[in-house]
């Protein structure tokens, strides 16, 4: 399958490529570089060095024997969507190409304003592109658990059936999200599910949870082709931060009471979610939606964990509540259905304490480099 | 109370803002002509000439001794943004300022482009710009039932409480709109919402049905401070272009089984919801929203009303179900709940035959001036 990976160069987006490509489907990815440009900005860095596109894509091709083409630009521009899309028709498009901190959109105006561009404007002329270049192709798009917000009644996997007055109707699940971020993800979803039933497009919107992890089948090859590493507490997902912060020696800064529960899932069971989507596409006028995570844990469970872990490699990890930046609730009901992936084959990777201890071996290589200011960064939501 | 109206050359900032002026508020208008050059840009004229802001205002001070501030620049710009509201530090602010038509949104990629960044960006402005420079003034922001599509239960006002497994929750009512403009609405809803809950704004939305009429209490002083009047199928409201339709000969263009129901308001009925919750505002911390109309039609309701009154004028009326160009139920359940208005104290100004021979014996001295060849536009959804 001709593959379109849009935000290739992201976390997620050269991972995916990278396990799409070792399947044997034809891919390109399509970059402008905006969070290697953010970072620098905030004055973040990676934990270790990534080449670019270019350099990785060549890497790739070299230990793998796949070609990934790579198109550098701005989707948000409609000029050179149009030169991606007619030059490659893709029959697949993978969208991960958005601005993808929620405490980065909530850094001041500019940084909002960013995000609400960008964000709306290249899932718009996705969609537009789709309709104007490839209109069978199926778009799989990256959401967020986030969108759903913590309701006090089950999560269900995207549509809730509700009997009122002794009538019945099925809605897209009602969401009510934490942060502008994540806000801009239930309007993504706003506008497929619009376009979806005017134009007949094909679209699997997935609501995945905050990942973690760094290794996948493809990285295996040479540790040049691993993703993005963020550590800080803009760009970085949180169990991600409590390793590094466990390495370090500072303090797990859990906000607030710390029972914040969220879905989390290993970023190998991101490709693998991906690729089962792109397996199972949606038809012509269907929005598929599949709530995209393995387990459910507090950030006490995670530091708990991350605690026990670092422990056994004698890091005598501590645990700090501080003042929670966010608005948010601290204590919550929470039970959100993800049966839909594991109906398609999904076998997850659950969070075991192998698995961090990988995570802080490969951590401990880098101690040296982490620069300790950039752990807290401290964007107040209000 | 200093009140800011952005969009206050539009068909309804134009009357609102004199209708405030009149009650002794201290007013300013902002607007960018936007929807006078789409009109210019689409060729479509209105009924009659309307004069600039600066000249309407100064014609109002003329009549009434009222003076109204006209600020002209774009509201999607920052710059403009900042200058108007450090210059009139408002304690509320109507929000207009939005490209208002469903069908242009539809006309291609460019003025969907258009819609969903003005609309995005300005109401991203307001929100900033109330936050920095006036946090506790009241927004007053023009949604539409739109927003709501036509589920099948009743249509709450803005809140839907779910029971789901034994457990309950209080949502903001599901939204799924008909047109891209209306999901722009569903979208300002989402952001709206957002930052209500997480900087404390005070903000009303109103979901406000198609309007009809020309007349307001301001607008007997003079007839060059009537509002715009567009009767194609770009710009013109439903009611609205009927009436012109009856007048000029021109089969009265019912879309599919002109089954579709809305709720419909006087455009006199627009100015007393807005004057009343800017009267009622919301607490800091708070959305109230309310379902801003007064009566629900049929299309083949409102056009055998107008058939029955045009043929009291002899206008020898005909109907015509024309393909419905929209994607949309041509019948449907529809019983929205808009009690809010009128427990505030709304005396509706009901569709009579009155009514509707006053706008048509206005209309008819401009009848030689009416381009039949505008009233078609054809803008096909799909």
């Amino acid at each position: 399958m001709r593959i379109l990976v849009l935000g290739g160069d992201g976390y997620l987006g050269w991972p995916t490529a990278m396990h799409l490509s070792a399947q044997g489907h034809e891919i390109a990815v399509a970059d402008n570089y905006l969070r290697r440009r953010l970072c620098r900005e905030e004055q973040v860095d990676f934990l270790y060095e990534v080449p670019d596109l270019n350099e990785r894509t060549a890497l790739w091709q070299s230990v793998s024997g796949h070609h990934i083409a790579a198109h550098i630009g701005d989707l948000s521009q409609w000029d050179f969507v149009t030169e991606v899309f007619e030059k490659f028709s893709p029959q697949a498009v993978v969208h991960y190409a958005e601005q993808p901190a929620a405490p980065y959109s909530m850094l001041n105006r500019q940084a909002a304003t960013l995000t609400l561009h960008n964000n709306l404007s290249v899932t718009a002329n996705v969609i537009f592109a789709v309709r104007e270049f490839c209109p069978d192709a199926h778009i799989v798009k990256l959401g967020t658990m986030g969108e759903y917000g913590t309701p006090n009644i089950d999560i269900e996997e995207g549509w809730l059936e509700v009997e009122h007055k002794g009538r019945k109707h099925t809605f897209l699940y009602p969401r009510q999200a934490g942060s502008l971020y994540h806000t801009t993800k239930i309007m993504d979803t706003d506008l497929l599910w619009f376009y979806v039933r005017t134009w007949g497009l094909r679209v699997t919107d997935l609501m995945q949870g905050p990942v973690y992890g760094i290794f996948t089948a493809e990285t295996q090859h040479d540790e040049r082709l691993l993703p993005f590493f963020s550590y800080d507490e803009i760009f970085g997902t949180v169990l991600n931060r409590f390793v590094v912060q466990a390495v370090v020696g500072h303090p797990l800064s859990v906000y607030g009471k710390g029972g914040q529960t969220r879905g989390y899932l290993n970023i190998k069971d991101t490709l693998n979610c991906v690729r089962l989507s792109l397996e199972n596409p949606a038809d012509r006028g269907e929005l598929k939606i599949f709530n995209q995570f393995t387990e459910a844990f507090s950030v006490n469970d995670l530091a708990e964990k991350v605690r026990e872990a670092g422990n056994q490699l004698k890091l005598n990890v501590k645990i700090e509540h501080i003042e929670n930046p966010r608005i948010e609730a601290e204590a919550h009901y929470y039970n959100p259905i993800h049966t839909g992936l594991l109906d398609l084959g999904l076998k997850p990777h659950y969070l075991s304490k192998e698995v961090l201890l990988e995570m802080m071996e490969f951590v401990i290589q880098y101690k040296g480099l982490i620069n300790k200011d950039q752990i807290r960064r401290n964007v107040k939501w209000n």
